[in-house]
Parts: C-alpha cells; sequence; structure tokens
C-alpha cells in the first residue's frame, strides 16, 4: 500500500460562495487532531440540501453567509491518523458520519447524539462538507467499509442512515404494513430498509409515475399513484413514513393508519408543515414523530450494504467528476429521472493512497 | 350482610331524551349475564361528556338517537352475581370500568381493549349509562375498591384512568418535567398522577387564575397562568399533557418542550384540533399522542386512590342527589368553582345493599 | 365450491392412550359453537412435543392421563361456521393458531394472552390436538392463508410463530448480530426470522455438523461448530436466542453478548436451567428473557411466509400419511435429517372440501 | 462569597496503602483541566465498596496494587473552573457524578455510557476518589444542587442514582407491585423511589428485623422478614429488585414474580450468583437484567432529593469527620444500626469557599 504524501499534496475544495456561484479553490491539506484521522475523498452523493443551498443560499434558519464547501455523503480512504489513533487504520475504506457532536452534554450522554446543539455537520453553515480531495473527522466517525461496499454505496451510507433512523423510530417489524409516501432516494430507502426489516407489506406513493416504476423495478412491493386515498385506506398500514413534507399527503397517509399506528415525519417541503389530523390521532391512538438526522445507524447501515440485500449500486443514475460539480446540482432538472447523483472527488486508480 | 332483594325493586333510571330533556324513569332491574354482576350504584361523577351530551345531543359523531341514561364515573356495591362469577363477590364495593370489550378481535387481543371497534361504552350512544339504581356489568370490569376508598373516590377512579394513562402513554418517571395544560378535573388528575409518578417537576397552566390557585391548593407544585410562553420555555417540560384540546395552547406546549420530548394530548376542544407545529416535532424529534378513553389503568388508579397520596377526597366539590341530577349536570355553569360534581345515587345507609 | 356435509362423515382421529400406545379411532364431528369455525385439516407439523408425550407420556407438569389427540402446528380448510361467523369464510383456508385463551382474564386484558392461565391449547393435556379430521376452533384463530402459502408451510406457521415471538421479544433489527444456539427446526427458523429481519449477521451453532450444512443451505449466513468460545466472542453478538436448553450452550452464549445485550431463551432441555452466568448480566447490563409460546404473531408469520422471503418448504423433509403417524413421531430417530416431517391428514384432491 | 486561593493551600487526602492500612497524606491541588471544575469536597457517604477495598484489597478483579483514595459518594463547592466553564459556576455546590466515561466510543454513543470501557471512576483501582480536599472533574459531571438539599444529601445523590436506575431499569410505575430484597442502604433507597414512582406497593425483605423496622420507619409501605416464600407468593410483585446479591433471596424473589414480571439483579454478594430459577423465567415471560453503576440519573436523583418527598435526611445515622475515616470506615461493625456514614471533609464554616 502506498501511502499519499500529502504534505506534498494540495487541497482541490469546490466552494459555494453565494446562489448558484460554485467555485474550484486550492486550500491547505488540514492536519488531523489528536483523535481525528485524514481522508481522501472517493465519492460523495448529492443531497436536496446541497442542491436547496446552491439555489437558494439558505434552508430554513441555516444560512450561508460565508463560503461554503458543500457535500455531505461521503466515502473515502483513511491516509492519515492523528497521535491517538491506531496507525493500522491508514489505507482503510470509510465511509464518512457527517455530524460529530460535542459528546459531553445532556444530548449526547443521553444517547441522542444527533440533538446535540454543538454538533459540527458537514456542509451545514458554517461547517464545511467533504466537496474536498481531503476531509480530517473524529475517527470514530470515520466508520470502515468492507470490500464488498463500493466507494459510491459507501456515500450512500448517509442517506441509507436516514432510511434506516427512520424504521427504527417506526419500530419497523415483522407484522408492519409500511407506507412510505414520496418516492425520491430518502422515500426509497425508507421503503427498502423496510423491506428488509420483515414488513409484512410495503406500499410506495407518489404523483410521479415514472418514479412509482422505478420503485418498483428496485424491489418495493407495491406502489399507489397519487397517494389515493381509496388504494391507501385499503392498506390499512401500521406504520406511515413520510419523505415528501407536504401537507394533503401527510394528512392522508396518518388518516389511512391503523389504530395504534406509527406515523415517522421525515420529510420538509417548501413550506413548513403546520396541519395534522389531531382528532384521528387522538381517537385512534396514533403515535407522529418526525426525525432530525440519526444517531448509531452507521453500522447497521453498512452491514445491510453489505448483506447485498438492497439494490443500492442501481440507486446511482449518474457519476460525475468533481470538476463538474455544478452540473452534478443541476442534476435534477436535466434529469429528473436520475434517483442519486454521485460526485466523483478521487478513483481509487488515480488516488494517490491506493490500496 | 344483607343481600338485597332485587326482584321485589325497581330500577330507577334517569334518562336523556334529548336536547335539555331529562327524564326520571322505573325500567326492570336487569339479570346479570353469566359472566356478570348486577350493581347497586352509590356514587356517579359528571364528565364533561355528559354534560356536552346533555346540552348538544351530541358528542362529534356519536348522536344521542334514542333515549340514553348518562353517567360512566362509578362506584357500587355488587348484589348479585352469574352464574360463572364467585358467589363470595355479593357485598363486594366496586369501580366500574364503563367500557366493556369484545375481547376476541386483534384490539383486545394486542392489549388496546379501548380501541375495540365493538367497546361497549357507557353513556355513549346506543350503550346506556349508570345515572341508574341498578347495573349489570362484566365481572372483570367491576374492580374491587378497599375500604379506604370512599365511594365517591370509586366514582373518581375512571377520570383518574384517564390521567394514568396519560402518563402511561408520556412514560412520566423520575427526571421528567411535566407540563399540563388545563386546569379542569382530568388536567389535575394528570397533573397529580404525574406528580404521583416522581416527576421531577410539574406545571399546570390555565387561563382561569381560581382554577390555578385550587390546583396549587392540591399540590401541584407550579402554576403558570395563561399558558405564558416565556413561562413555558423557561420550564422546558419533557412531557406535555394538554387537557384543554385548545390549538394554541397545544402549539405554545409542543414548542415549550425540550429535545424528544413527548406530548400527550388528551383534551378535545369544541373545535378539533388541526394545527401542530409539525417543523418543530421534526427538529427535536418530539414524539406526539393522543389518548381515547384507556386499557388496564384500573388496579393501578386504585392503588393509587388507596394510598392516600393523592387529595381525591377534596376534588369533589358538590355531591348532589340523583333527584337533582339536572342540576348537576348545569353545575358547571352555576358553580363553576366546583372540579367535580358527585351525583349520589344510593347511600350506604338507605341501601338495599348494606355491608 | 362443493361444500361437504360434514353431517355424513366421520371424524378420524389418532389417539395417544399411553407411552407408545398410539390408536386410530372415529369420533363424532364436532358442532362448531357460535364464534367457531370447523376445519378439514390438511397439513400437521411433527412439533419436539408431540414426540416427548408419545416417547414419555409428559412434558413437566403436563401428563397425559386420559387418551389425548396429539398435533397442534396445523393447516385446513373452514368447511363449516358458527352462527356469529360471516358465512364467506367456508372454502377459507387457514393455518391454527393452537391455544385460545379465555379473552377476559387480566393477561388477556393486558395483550398477553399466552400466559392466559385458562388457555386450551391443542394437544396440551387435556385439550385435543388436530391429528384429526375434523377439529372446531375460534374463528378468530383460524387465520387465511393466501394461495401461495401451501398447507405444509401453513402447518409451519406455528413454529415460525415462535421465531418471530423470539425475534420480537429481542427486538431484533437492522443493527443486530444475532446468535442462535441449536440448529433444530426452532433454532433455525429463529434464525431465519433474525435475517428476514434485517439482522446485520446471523450465525447459528450446533454439535451436528449436518444440521450446520443444512442451516447454511437454508441461508443461515454464519454457523459455528459446538459453540465454540473464542468463535462466539469474536462475533460479539447484541442478540442471543437459544433453542437448545442446555446449560454450558446458554453460558456460553450469554458470555458471548456484548454489553447491553439480549438473551431469549426459547429451549427447554431434558433439565431444567438451572446456572446462568449473572456476574456478566450484571456487569453488561444484559437482558434476559424466555418465552412461553406466543401472542399476536400469526398474521406476521403468514405474511413472512407468503412474501417468499424464507425457504420453508425444504424445512418439510417428510411427508406421511396420517395413517402412518407413530412412523412420523419415530422420524427423529429414523430420519435425523430431517428437520420437520409432515403427517397429512387429507389433501385437496382426497378432500371433502376442495376448493 | 469569598473564593479559596487553593495555590497557597495544600490538598489533604486519606490513601489505602494496602488492606487496613489508611494514611493521611499530603498531595498538591489538582489543577482543573479546560472542561473541568475544581470542587472543595465536603461530604463523602460510605459504600460499601469503600469497606471492602479496606478490609480485602479487592473487589473481584478490581485489584488495589498501588495507593488509592477512596470515596465516590461526594458533594462539594466549585471554587475553580476551566477555561472552557462559565466562571458563574465558581461557588456553586454540587454532588459529583463519579464515574467520566470517554464519551466518544460506542457505549457512550449510544447513550449507555455507564458501560464504557474508558471510565475513570472515582475509587475504582486506579482512579483516586474524594477522600480529599480538592477534586477535580468533569464539569458535565459536577451537578448543581439547590440550597434545599445539604451537602449530606448531596453525597446521597450517588446511592440515590442506584435507586433510580434500578427503578428506570425495572419501570416502575403505578400499577406496580415492588418487592425489594435486601434492606440496606440501596435496598431502602430502591425501595423509597419505587414509592416516589408511583409503585401501587412496595415490600422490603431482609432477615435483620431492626433493618426492616428502620425501612418501615422511613416510609416503605410492607416488610417481609427473612423473604418468607408464602409471604412473598401472596405479594405477587410485578417488580423485583435485589439488593443483597444472595441466591436464595433472589431465586425466591424471582419465584413469587407475577407473569411477565421484570427482575433487577443490583446486589454482588459475596460469592458470584450462578443459579437463577430458568425454568420460570421461560414459563412465565419473566425479565431479568442487572445493574452496572448508572446513566443520566443525576438531574432526576437531584430533583428528587430537592422535592422533598424522600427522607434522605433521616438515612444519615453517622457523621464522622476525615480526620477518623478509618472509623468511618468500620462503622458497620461498631454501628451495624447506621445505615449510611457520612465522612466530613470540610463543612460550610470553615470553608474556604464559603457561600
Amino acid at each position: 500500500m502506498t501511502v499519499t504524501n500529502k504534505a506534498r499534496d494540495r487541497n482541490d475544495v469546490v466552494v459555494l460562495h453565494g446562489i448558484e456561484d460554485l467555485r474550484a479553490e486550492v486550500r491547505a491539506v488540514p492536519d488531523p487532531g489528536a483523535a481525528e484521522v485524514l481522508i481522501e475523498i472517493r465519492s460523495v452523493g448529492i443531497c436536496g440540501s446541497d442542491v436547496h443551498y446552491f439555489e437558494h443560499g439558505r434552508i430554513g434558519d441555516f444560512v450561508v453567509e460565508s463560503p461554503l464547501v458543500l457535500g455531505h455523503e461521503s466515502s473515502g480512504v483513511i491516509v492519515e491518523v492523528g497521535d491517538g489513533v491506531a496507525r493500522e487504520r491508514v489505507g482503510e475504506r470509510v465511509a464518512l458520519e457527517p455530524g460529530v457532536p460535542c459528546g459531553h452534554c445532556g444530548q449526547c450522554r443521553a444517547g441522542r447524539y444527533n440533538l446535540c446543539p454543538d454538533v459540527r455537520f458537514h456542509a451545514t453553515p458554517p461547517i464545511d462538507g467533504t466537496f474536498a480531495r481531503f476531509v480530517a473527522i473524529d475517527a470514530e466517525f470515520a466508520h470502515r467499509i468492507p470490500d464488498e461496499v463500493t466507494f459510491d454505496v459507501g456515500a450512500l451510507i448517509e442517506p441509507l442512515s436516514v432510511g434506516i433512523w427512520a424504521n427504527r423510530k417506526a419500530g419497523t417489524a415483522p407484522g408492519d404494513r409500511v407506507l412510505v409516501t414520496g418516492a425520491g432516494p430518502i422515500g426509497v430507502l425508507c421503503a427498502l430498509v423496510a423491506v428488509a426489516s420483515g414488513a409484512s407489506d410495503v406500499a410506495i406513493t407518489d404523483i410521479n409515475a415514472d418514479r412509482l416504476r422505478q420503485a418498483l423495478d428496485l424491489g418495493i412491493p407495491r406502489s399507489i399513484v397519487g397517494g389515493d386515498d381509496a388504494g391507501l385506506a385499503g392498506f390499512a398500514p401500521t406504520v406511515l413514513i413520510d419523505a415528501t413534507g407536504v401537507e394533503p399527503v401527510v394528512a392522508a397517509g396518518i388518516l389511512a393508519l391503523a389504530p395504534a399506528g406509527r406515523a415517522v415525519l421525515v420529510g420538509m417541503g417548501a413550506r413548513p408543515l403546520q396541519s395534522l389530523p389531531v382528532a384521528r390521532i387522538q381517537a385512534r391512538e396514533l403515535t407522529v414523530t418526525g426525525t432530525f438526522r440519526y444517531a448509531n445507524t452507521y453500522p447497521a447501515a453498512i452491514a445491510l450494504a453489505a448483506s447485498g440485500r438492497l439494490p443500492l449500486e442501481r440507486i446511482v443514475g449518474a457519476r460525475v467528476p468533481i470538476a463538474d460539480a455544478e452540473a452534478a446540482l443541476r442534476m435534477g432538472h436535466t434529469h429528473p429521472e436520475v434517483l442519486k447523483t454521485i460526485v466523483v472527488v478521487s478513483e481509487d486508480g488515480e488516488s494517490h493512497a491506493a490500496r
């Protein structure tokens, strides 16, 4: 194994300076702290939040006020370790968990580190993301991926974690009928995790028939166009996972739930959700919760990816070199049929850290 | 012990024939089925639902279409048992759990018998309630009360069950800060159960300062007039139990919840609740659920009542003989300071079933 | 559809009169009660308990004191319904849940109907089982199986329920590493359910290498011969499901568990288990529980069977006509490689109740 | 407020050099790290583990190989803060949570920081304890106590945490009947927390009638001498908390549990527990777990102490100046009636850090 001499290297990054203003820049390669590792990034998935920052410069209260490196769905290779980290980890292929919490506050101590008020999360202002050749991160948040997990799939571990977290909140298990509303990448991953968790039946809805066809191709048992009320009620789900954030969709999903059903609201729409069918929540003793990122999901997601039971490779619809990052961010408009776009930061061949 | 000869007796009942049309009638004393007991009723608490049927003839989809006996918060004495019930139970003082489920459907088998679609619940059309001298009920739903629990408190076991169920849904335990919105009888009982469950702190809100004073007198640690936002946020509850059903009150309560907080919606207001601060539910991973009656709470409620730790006797603000049932139903208007009115159907002295 | 005229029929049953004393007899066809259905039995799986009663006349405190019809893993076709059951159910293919609880006691009301003290369970003295042409059972405990579930697999729903219950108790989900000790039919089914529930990894141990080979063939990812301590510790399971009831096996499994691991003890050995590594349970805060049959598992088991994700057909190693029931009960000795033997009571062709 | 000038001060400590070899020494006052606070210790409770180290030089695998400062149940006043800690905390009265975990390992991230393999726990070799004038500790583990909590009670927050953790594991709530075996300080605190958590009934057993009398005096509703089997079975607990670690006591307790009961094993006896009635665990689907210290309990314990609902002051049977630390460690022999002995390290009057 050849370890890169990163000291001689330069850190190529892609930085968002303002709305639709993306620039390639060269920065210093970071020195990993004692508990950190330095990673040469391979693949970075494009998330809706990256696109939103690119197009609008903000997401709700998170505003891009100074230049920001985008990207938080990432994989790579450890090329250097801090003093407190085992040297054997150099060369390890990893998926990066993008949010590093403080480790000491009340939320962290309770195991809810995703709710840590001091979490530093990639590509959430003012923390830079992973559209970068090199990134330093806490060693515990660089999770080893086995050989059978490609770097592209390694980047998908992040949205897959969202799907695992949603199903964990729902308690999906054999016996559940799971309804997922929204057949974008998050909805599809939530549905695939539900199938892999033994759900008795899984249905996905969308207004876009192409997306539903794609979802069926990927192995989701049922699809319901447009979230048709009659179809939903006949399905009588015990679990609803919403990946749209659209009010009438969420309402129809909740109204379809069986008594004691559980709803997990993952999606955030253009306008904040405000209305829920509360009388039904009471009369049927439904439980409604939402997710904010995830905690303690990476090992589960990596194992699920490694099991080969999910068609994760097929979720990647396009691979774009980082030099064309802007094209990657516009893919939703130019190629709406692409479920997930991967930005290729480096490949094994061209790598300074070949295995 | 003298057992009444109910065959020689008549069953005096009070029947709602229409809006504000309450009539005293004589009916046949029911024969208990094989698994039932016949109870001579002692005390019946007035619930908001009784008043609502009296004033409006309906509650949502439940419409009084034929004459209905009101009352479902009841205690009494077993005076006769069916063939399948131990004869020793004659003379037993009991609290009546008013909803008898089918025992065989999916909800019943799952232990959620309050959600049984075939439940027969006292004073919910078309099932008659307990404004009656004699009532027959499944023996398992006539729960023995010990001597230290008076018949009036026996009637309070029903609303106390609502409070236990709300706290059970919330998982109230030492470490929780519980906010109860609404200081009517249900809110007060929810708050008292929270205190008795070891909650680290309990606050109650209302727009009525008299009610709050009364709540403080009853042992609830804190009160916040009007659900003032600043006061709520400073309290940072981990649990919200709403007993108002009023939209801005619920919203303010949810916005005050600490991360990972749990909201339990008990109250049903004049208009159905529709709006919830969903973005906050997502960002803080709050859990929201509602309650529909209760299940498996009576033994816990009776034990709590018997422990003497709750000032249940002091919640009873008025005792009205059944002959004045109408006055009892109007008590909310004539004596708004009365938290709970008890309709006295019979007393031990005048009883046909003295102990 | 032709419904059998069961009145003209005779009920052929196979009865255990004493140790190794099995006799064919003719009995009256039972009349279904109002809430019951009459079922023409198709397939009955042989369970270890049937063999044990046949060979020893007892299992612990359950003693065969009068003639007993064996068999409790059963499927069949509804041929008649009681007055309270929808007539459309005649002709329905069903799996029989063999334990019908009282529906009213404290355990039943809490949803733990498997712990009902008055449960009537097939082939547990003195309740007759299903080695019989016709059996009447509560309609709610005759669960519809879809066409893609054969009658043999319909009989397997019972032991599959054991596997679902064990995993439900364990809370198996993505992220878990599950160790199953014992590769008999129950162990294999527990392991297969763990895989289907999304477990990150599943290993099974046995002292019999043939059984392990068979388990691997059926799709269980890993096997460990003899429960070798080093192998177990390297696996670091988060969940142990024991299907042996053998003390050193259970102890080694518990010692292998990761901190906060959960152990579910399903197996019952020849001698009662007495010793557990309690110091480890404390130091690692492990949770240990056991299972007694199951509750609310049939719909989940049927859906899992119908999904085609489990190789249930291949678990059936022998099919024996009921006329040779004794040979079926001796199969463990004559053909130890057979994981599950099915007693064929009737086939569709010869059926009096063809679909 | 006068803040001590600790630089001019000396750190008086009491050190265990070997079995029954306790020596007063002077050490340097530690400098608090950036995230730490320096505390002037007030009260330290004597725990059985301190006595065990004093008498035997070890507890299981934990061996006193070099001089060790004992004491881990502590309160005091913050007299200095590290750079990362708010200066306003100087002067704050605190209870010290004695185990500081790493904050980054898998157990910590899952919220189970008590199982952190790198936890540094006071008075557990080789980490020094709090028989010392000054101790530095992570600021998050110095928990503010309100004025109504005395320093002695502040020291009791540690064993009270054990009681809260045991009841949290048990899920004690209204409706539970809790049996606590062993009426030493831990058993008594477990029982008092059960009462404060709303348990329907709480019984405590011991072979020592004096201890039971004391327990009743402290407000525990029932006592059963010697854990008499008949008495236990009549009580039919839903929860067992064992504070003895004695095999027949634990076995009798488990056999008494109602179906679906939960056992929490807190006590560690002279010999490791090995035998449990496993057949009963299976037949009744009991759950057995153990506790190892506690996590996230201090805020709950402090709130409970501040509520005045527990007679914590009366649990303190003796107060001994640190100069007589050896006498304090022998108190169990000389004054067996004393439930808890407090070593007084400093008092407010003589304090260098008066409030």
